[in-house]
Formats: C-alpha cells, structure tokens, sequence
C-alpha cells in the first residue's frame, strides 16, 4: 500500500475529496494519505488532515529541496499529490519523485497554465479569452510549472453570467472527481510514467482518462 | 432568409453536413447555401456543390480582397462559413463581414491555433503533447489567424492508441454536429458579435455553446 503525501496551501477540499474516495475504496485502497504538509501554518488542509489524525508538517522554507525529501523520506512517502500547493517544487525532489509525483491544474493545459496561473486568476484568463470550455489537467509534475505529463482531464462548460468564482466552484467540482481517481490509479501503478515520459496505462499502453472515457461511453457523439 | 457562401479547400464534408442541416430545418430554416467557392479547382466540395445545384465559383487570387468581395456581393451573400479553407483571408474581407464570416477548427482554442496549424498537422500537435481532450471551435473570423470571438466548443476525448487520422475522424464527426447549429445560430442572429467584440446570444448575453450546453446538463458532473 502507496504512503501518499498531500501538500496543499489553501483550505484542502482536494486533500478531502481524495480521503473519501480512498476510505470509499475500503481494503482494496491502492494507498493511504500518511503526511499533510503546507507551507501556510494556518492552510484548512493541515486542520482536516489532523481531524483524520494524519500526521501533519510545516514547511518553511519551500525552496529548501533537503529538508522536504527528508520529510518525505521519514514518513517513507511513496507518492506525492500537489493539491492547491502554490509554492515552485524545488528540483532535486521532482527528480527524486520523478512518476511520483502529481498535481491537479484548474484548466484544460497546456492552455491556461504556467506561472501566475493559479486560483481565480486562471478562470478570469479563461473567462477573458471567451472559451466555451475549460477542465481540469491532472498531470505528473516535472521541473516545468504546470508542464509534466497528461495524466486525465475532464472537461467543464463555461457557461452565460459565468464569474471567476462561479466558474471556480464548477471545475473544483470536477477536480473533486477527478483528482482521487487519478491519484488513487497512480498509487496502483494503474498509471505510470515511463522512461521516455510516456504515461502508461495498466496494459502498457498509452491511456486517456479513465473516467472522461467512462463518460464519453455514454453520450458518445 | 441569410444567403450563405461555404468557403472550402478539400472534401467538403463540413459544406455537407451544413446542407444536411439546414435542409432538415425546412421552412424554418435560418438560412441556404447560396454560393460554394474554393481556392482549388478539383475541391470535393465544389462537386458537392454543384450537385446540390449551387452555385459555385473559384478563387484563383485568395489575396485579392476586390475580387472576393465582388463575389459575395454578387451572389448577395450576408453570411461567409470557413470550411476547410486553408487560405488567410484578406483584412479588407473580414473587415466587411466583421460578425458574419465564421470558421470551424479542429482543436479546443486558444490552444493548438495558429498558422501551420491545419489538417493532420493540429491533431498530431494535439498527440504529441499528451492531452486527453481535444475538440471542436467555431469562432467568428477576425485579421488573425484562429483567433476571433469564440461562438461554441465541443469536447473530444482522446483515447489509447490514436494515430492522428484516427483523432481527425473523430474530432471531424463533432465538426460535423456543431457546424451546422452554429452556422444557423448566427445566420438567425440568435448568435451576433456586438461593437465591443462580445458574443451575444438571444437575450443579449454572453453565450456558452447551446450543443455543449444541452450535453452538460444530460450529464452534469
């Protein structure tokens, strides 16, 4: 069973909704969150995961590769999930965890990511360009902001009136469902990343999202 | 009743489609198909054309803003949809139309746009960078290249295993849907651009795709 950390800056609804879905998942769960770190003493996230009784860490210098493997290391983390974590991962541990590690992007990349990309200012840039549809990027991270390997996507309508925040909430929604369901596949190894760079799926093969592929079943066009 | 040109360089399946649409409408039709005009001779689509009793012209100089605008104004055409047409169009020309000359891409816009962007060429982009949604956008036509209002998206997933004729084919079936609804949506005015450069829709808002929207609400996340 993967030990996951969970690092996340703002209140945790990502951190929870990956709680439900593993604890959801009962003895056939692919890992368990072992570690809540945020470099923000008073993020939510760190007051969920100690309410869940998940030991919990500060990190404070965010830049300072050594002391986060350490951290990982000493809780014997197989699996790092980025979860709203504002900070740049420093590159000694993306190296490390190279396959490893994942986070979540509130957008379709590689449209609307990189730097200065984060919270409602992606969905105002999104709301800006007038696009009809926008989603959620889960993706393993490399040194590049918001640049690593396609894991799944999901789409999400704009819609007429949208706001930042409105539209916000729409694709946290989406995250919400998203995000478990891959994090749980690569703690499985159902997902993985390959020497090349090439996300593979359980029989080797290049995979699309299971879960959008799962709704497109349905309402294929 | 709008009098349309279909401005295409190839087959001439999205000009069929269009036909296909708008025939189905019957009296209620918000527009026809009053002119088929190509850059190439031997186009597919101005055999099509031509057997639906079209009339059809070829554009011999696609720079020469004059003698397009004579064209369209002979054939009293209030409407021009790109279909496949591989030419820039001229400023003079987008400039008249401002509004009322639209265009079908094979990607989700901003994203995989641009010049060189078009065919087979978009869809192998779309592969190499890994993403697992791709799509369709319809967008009213300004001086640069993919870049205008966006009138609608439509989602398309990309699965295990696709070569990009395989992706063409599939992203080309939804063209093929949401085309047609948005040629009509605008030859209504149900879709205009106003003064500002927003899209309106019927109440005078801001609209999201009403395909994509209908689609949504089926299977709301």
């Amino acid at each position: 069973m993967q030990r996951i950390a969970v690092l996340a800056s703002g209140a945790g609804s990502n951190l929870q909704a990956i709680l439900a879905y593993l604890a959801a998942a009962g003895p056939a769960t692919a890992g368990a969150v072992s570690l809540v770190a945020s470099d923000r003493r008073q993020a939510g996230a760190l007051a969920i995961g100690a309410r869940a009784g998940i030991p919990s860490a500060t990190i404070t210098d965010a830049n300072d590769a050594r002391s986060i493997l350490a951290l990982l290391a000493e809780h014997q983390i197989g699996l790092v999930a980025l979860a709203g974590y504002l900070k740049h991962i420093p590159e000694a541990v993306t190296a490390r965890y190279r396959g490893h590690i994942v986070n979540v992007h509130p957008a379709l990349l590689p449209a609307f990511g990189g730097p200065g990309m984060y919270g409602t200012r992606v969905h105002r840039a999104v709301l800006d360009a007038g696009v009809r549809i926008t989603g959620v990027t889960v993706h393993f991270v490399d040194e590049a902001y918001d640049h690593g390997p396609i894991i799944a996507q999901w789409p999400v309508p704009v819609l007429a009136g949208d706001t930042p925040s409105v539209l916000a909430a729409r694709v946290l929604r989406a995250e919400h469902r998203l995000y478990p369901c891959a994090v749980a596949a690569v703690a499985s190894g159902r997902i993985s990343l390959d020497a090349a760079g090439t996300v593979r799926g359980e029989a080797g093969a290049p995979v699309a999202s299971p879960v959008f592929r799962l709704q497109t079943e349905e309402s294929e066009l």
